[in-house]
């Protein structure tokens, strides 16, 4: 007698998990050596060493009744008021303590954030290609999703659909940069194009729309690009951060939010996030982490091994005449099925032991995911493999 | 335009909150050492070296991106199968890895039940005086609270009040043992008197009514007396644990949730709550922090500690004659305001520098609760303001 939701989730969910569970069982079979599973997108570059040097100087200098107790719901001011300096060094903010909550990862972040702004029935916009768990999280605030098709030529949002989908009842946009699952950046002028039409809308409504920005790919883009920190382009800015993947530390559940001081009743929904911090049954960050983090806020991983792998990848494969989105970050690339139903072509793939997730999971159907966060030596193994799939596919090589 | 909902949240929680806030200014204006605040619910015994060691071999031993990386949802399997036979051990259960999962605290714990379990409109019955939060994780889910009166003379719940309660949208029952904020311990008869009026009313309405047992005060129990574990008494149970009390570790968010086999549909709900640590934003609880506590699943706290400021405080204050409800666990004391309205009795107390909370924080008026887990001399220090109060209320000293 569990609810009606979570028995749909629970149907939907296994159909994600299947091809990980699928490729675990491949493994069993004909040897993990022999099976190039891109299904999982786990960072794979090392836990910087500062990081394991701050948890073991902390543990050592620090009172442990304080150290693992209770503080502030919003988390340390101390840990806070770092990560706001930080900020405004990278990217010429102007934040203090009083801007940021520590939480448990950018997942807890954005439950937390939707928690505060969300009655039942309100919208929530995402553009497709969008990571699958956004809608779980739409869900549990009763929250309505509204999916805004791609330009399939850039694979940035289509704006004629965007604007359509902007309605009486659209609480809140929800952008991830760089995106998961298409490695695709927003640009600052693609930034601004929403923000204005946003803008637009929120004055036509007479109410506020909100942009949550989910960043936990944040650092890991390329070519020398950055990524706009959105609460410069638009006024009722959240941002949402982990630390899972630029420190290769996603089992340790911590990350933090941010609000623009610009936002309309700044002090309300200040105080309803602190207050949604704790009674979402998140409480606090957990607060060793936050210490820790706040000692690493400088500290990258390998950006450069995961770029070496996109250009690896991204040659390959194009050249073997796949068509695959240009990624610009993440570590993901998200190649075009030969043929329109990808589960088909996800299948074929499995026959030569390569595992791929099915676009659909992404809202976008006839395109596969490829995790390429995996050791160079994986890829480069699969090549074989994807040659005789393109061959089964007749694509035809590229000069 | 936040929700609805986190407006009466703000508004609910500033009530709350202002006690420790009044706290904190009267310690500004006349010295922490002439405050004697006993609001908050923080352990205060140090955190057993254990953890602390734990921690420090961990980091020292394991490889970094394993040790802090994402694991099944769940937890990881070795921690799961030492925290069920940790549990077999002491209360002779018959527990696996099958039967845990891994969470973030114990409310962490409740809501990825109350997840799995709530429809909008669903009814979850509480037991006056209760902790405040789990109105606010009910809400999380659209469930509706029923609160049940208590027997004021023992502070166990009013049966008859219980069973006229019980309704057909009834789908669970949330029991905390022992109480916050009475510090009443329900014992075997008592959890045999609630299971047999559950499986009653189960037959009656032919569904499941779901007992949470939420227990994190589990070993904080006096005079040689245990606490029941719930599983053993009725079918359909959930208990929910947190370290947070046991090792003094409340900041480090870590706990688990058990499920009892014998309940219906028992891979369904273990499914569910799979997905619904991860779809809730939990994803998974902190993974170092599983690793040290499966390292300390026999540590104690010093509950002798506890036992002694009990002993001092129910004693003194007593002797003053004040009227308090026996405490046979937690570290709370409930005291009966010697005037109906608990509020004018709180304003009284701060006037000689005590900080109290006001029982109808946990749906009880016309008591408070005073937490002792605070400095013995705290408690000393504080005699003579209670005497001062005592006087001003005309109380009579008992022999």
């Amino acid at each position: 007698m569990v609810s009606k939701q979570i028995l749909e989730d629970i149907a939907n969910s296994s159909a994600i998990r299947a091809m990980f569970v699928e490729g675990k069982a491949l493994e069993a079979q004909v040897g993990a050596e022999h099976v190039y599973d891109f299904s999982l997108g786990n960072p794979c570059t090392p836990v910087p060493d500062a990081y394991t040097h701050a948890l073991e100087e902390i543990l050592a200098s620090e009172d442990s009744l304080s150290l693992h107790g209770y503080m502030d719901n919003t988390g340390y001011p101390q840990v806070r008021e770092a990560v706001a300096e930080s900020l405004n060094r990278r990217f010429g903010t102007r934040f203090d303590a009083g801007n940021i909550i520590m939480t448990v990862g950018a997942a807890g972040a954005i439950n937390v954030i939707l928690k505060v702004l969300f009655d039942p029935g309100d919208e929530l916009i995402v553009f497709a290609p969008y990571f699958t768990e956004y809608r779980n999280y739409c869900g549990n605030w009763r929250g309505v999703l509204s999916v805004v098709q791609p330009d399939y030529e850039t694979f940035l949002p289509d704006f004629a659909d965007f604007e359509r989908k902007i309605s009486p009842r659209t609480k809140a946009v929800m952008i991830n940069n760089p995106v998961n699952p298409s490695g695709v950046l927003y640009s600052e002028q693609t930034i601004e194009k929403i923000a204005a039409l946003l803008n637009k809308k929120q004055q036509e409504y007479g109410h506020e729309i909100y942009i949550i920005s989910d960043e936990p790919y944040r650092e890991l883009v390329f070519d020398g690009k950055t990524t706009p920190f959105l609460t410069k382009y638009y006024q009722n800015t959240f941002v949402t951060y982990s630390f899972s993947k630029s420190l290769s530390i996603p089992g340790d559940r911590i990350g933090y939010l941010v609000v623009s001081s610009e936002m309309a009743d700044f002090e309300t929904v200040f105080a309803g996030l602190a207050i949604a911090n704790r009674i979402t049954g998140f409480i606090n960050a957990p607060a060793l982490m936050q210490k820790a983090v706040a000692r690493c806020l400088e500290e990258r991983t390998d950006v450069e091994f995961y770029d070496k792998n996109r250009r690896f990848i991204y040659q390959a494969l194009t050249r073997m005449g796949y068509s695959c989105v240009k990624p610009e970050g993440t570590f993901y690339l998200f190649v075009q099925s030969p043929e329109p139903e990808e589960q088909k072509f996800i299948e074929a793939a499995k026959k030569h032991h390569i595992i791929l997730v099915n676009g659909t999971t992404f809202a976008c159907p006839g395109y596969v995911r490829l995790a390429y966060c995996v050791p160079l030596e994986r890829l480069e193994r699969s090549l074989p493999a994807f040659e005789a799939l393109a061959q089964e596919y007749g694509l035809r090589p590229q000069a």
